[in-house]
């Protein structure tokens, strides 16, 4: 029996990318339109929008990297300066990752509950409000994020996008959209137009920052889902960013035990090493990430591609994807 | 530092639930409905739609048992009815687990390529044909089915439940939903009102056939969805049943490096020791799992508060869930 059901359940993988999208005999796929996409609808990710964490080698003695993207101007930036500053001060060496549940997240940080015993943090780290949870949408709104909105809401309004998601309020009010998904600047962002705000969005590999009821977190104790789209955060915890490589160093940890998954045997939380900006590392030093950049037209024809599978693979396209099952192109470039 | 990142972000743990959800200093969460669902508003599992794989042990010598629902009828029931061939062949033991990507599935069965060397399958398997994929509607369906599709389609009219959502056909032109997601007999159900037909769908934890390109499956090689629901797969591979429990021992495991992420190092693959019907596991001669009926009213206001979370920790209530995070609530019962 060929081992056909493997390559057929299969995401995209460089090696099955045909040369060019345009080969007559090719089925048209996500993959193949993310090959085909000309270096001009790639962006470089700066290497100080990285934070690189290294874990402690694993039992084979392996390097365990996780690079996560932090996330972009105007979202979330309060906490981002805070995790810059924590990171400079090198904050995170010799802290670990305490906590892993199944189809939820896995998180990492001091993690002491005694207040006596925690990590003193570094100087000059922000009390960030809830309010910015949101963009709240004004007049003064960088024009590019509200060009991509606003594009998102004509989109759906005219029917010619796939991304569009009521995810929010009034579901499921029919005729009533006050909430859409979108992306701004390669990142899965939500909009309620009837109070104009946007939100990142919490999909598979998003990082966000852990916090107490009655705070909005530091940034110190961070976590990266490692499950099915968890929205029920959005607006109510900060994403910060996302892991673009060694999510697997994540999700693969043993599943917590003791309360709410924290590693109730202390041998088994995993010691952070290292987590450094980018810019400090120097394998990082120049940029060795790109996205596919969600204004491009190769974005648009790799998301209608993604909603409408039609290889032969594919009996029924699905006609339509989630906002968290889209999944941004992102590649290394240069030397590995 | 206490702790409480880790209380807030976690998801329902039996230990947190308040001894009723009425103690009025309890704030209500998808947790205290569970508690308080009366005995009437669950429904026992039969052992004989259990299937029990147990994995060798890992190697601190920890038990891995993975206990997989089977789908009920009147869904994907000729792979069903090959799977149920299968574990009484005892055909899976000795194969093995051999496929891990993250974000997408783990694969088990043969997993041979060479149709020469393949393990010979039991007589009496059918051949699906592709139409299974859906139930097709008529006034012959039966009416337990019918009716919770029919209040799906009421509920999305008059806006009152949470779980609609659009996902497929003709997304996004507004006002037209032809498609509806519901819970029937306590799994999550996508439907199409427009040429009448439901399906099963794809979430986290969800059992599908693999299949080459031309072929349905028989069912011997199967795997468990580990990340976002791939939605894109409804309709294009039959879903068989979802795990119930040990997802774990399957979602940690090492993620494959080779094509497709299938196990380059034969080392890696995990095998099965042993794959049985619940009936025919002695610890599973009883029903021991129970799943909260999704045509009660404790469902109904499960399905309500996750969509609405207004616990102290929540800010800003999402409004809305997608089917796939829903999660329907399973219990064991009886000893353990």
């Amino acid at each position: 029996m060929r081992l056909l059901p493997a390559l057929a359940l299969a995401p995209m993988l460089v090696w099955a990318i045909p040369a060019t999208a345009q080969e007559a005999a090719e089925p048209v796929t996500p993959a193949s339109i993310v090959a085909a996409a000309p270096a001009s609808d790639w962006r470089p990710i700066d290497p100080a929008d990285l934070l690189v964490m290294d874990l402690a080698p694993d039992r084979e003695g392996k390097p365990r990297r996780v690079v996560i993207q932090l996330m972009p101007e105007p979202f979330s930036q309060g906490w981002v300066g805070n995790i810059r500053t924590l990171a400079k001060a090198h904050w995170w060496d010799g802290t670990n990752v305490y906590r892993v549940v199944d189809n939820w997240v896995a998180q990492w940080g001091d993690g002491e509950d005694d207040e006596a015993k925690a990590k003193p943090l570094p100087e000059g780290l922000r009390v960030v409000p809830e309010s910015e949870y949101v963009l709240t949408l004004t007049d003064e709104t960088d024009d590019a994020v509200l060009g991509h909105l606003q594009d998102a809401f004509e989109a759906l309004t005219e029917g010619r996008h796939y991304w569009s998601q009521r995810t929010n309020d009034d579901w499921p009010r029919l005729g009533e959209y006050s909430d859409v998904s979108t992306f701004v600047r390669g990142w899965p962002i939500a909009s309620n137009e009837d109070e104009p705000t946007a939100w990142p969005t919490h999909c598979y590999g998003s990082v966000g920052v852990a916090r107490s009821t009655d705070t909005t977190g530091t940034g110190s104790e961070l976590y990266a889902v490692i499950g099915h789209a968890p929205r029920q955060l959005d607006r109510n915890i900060a994403v910060v960013g996302r892991v673009i490589e060694g999510i697997e160093h994540l999700s693969t940890l043993p599943r917590g035990k003791g309360e709410l998954g924290v590693y109730d045997d202390a041998a088994l939380r995993v010691p952070i090493v290292s987590a450094r900006l980018g810019n400090e590392v120097p394998e990082f030093s120049q940029p060795r990430f790109e996205y596919l950049a969600s204004d491009s037209a190769s974005f648009a024809e790799y998301v209608r591609v993604r909603a409408n599978r039609n290889d032969p693979f594919y009996k029924v396209p699905a006609g339509g994807i989630d906002v968290c099952n889209v999944q941004v192109p992102i590649r290394r470039v240069g030397a590995p």
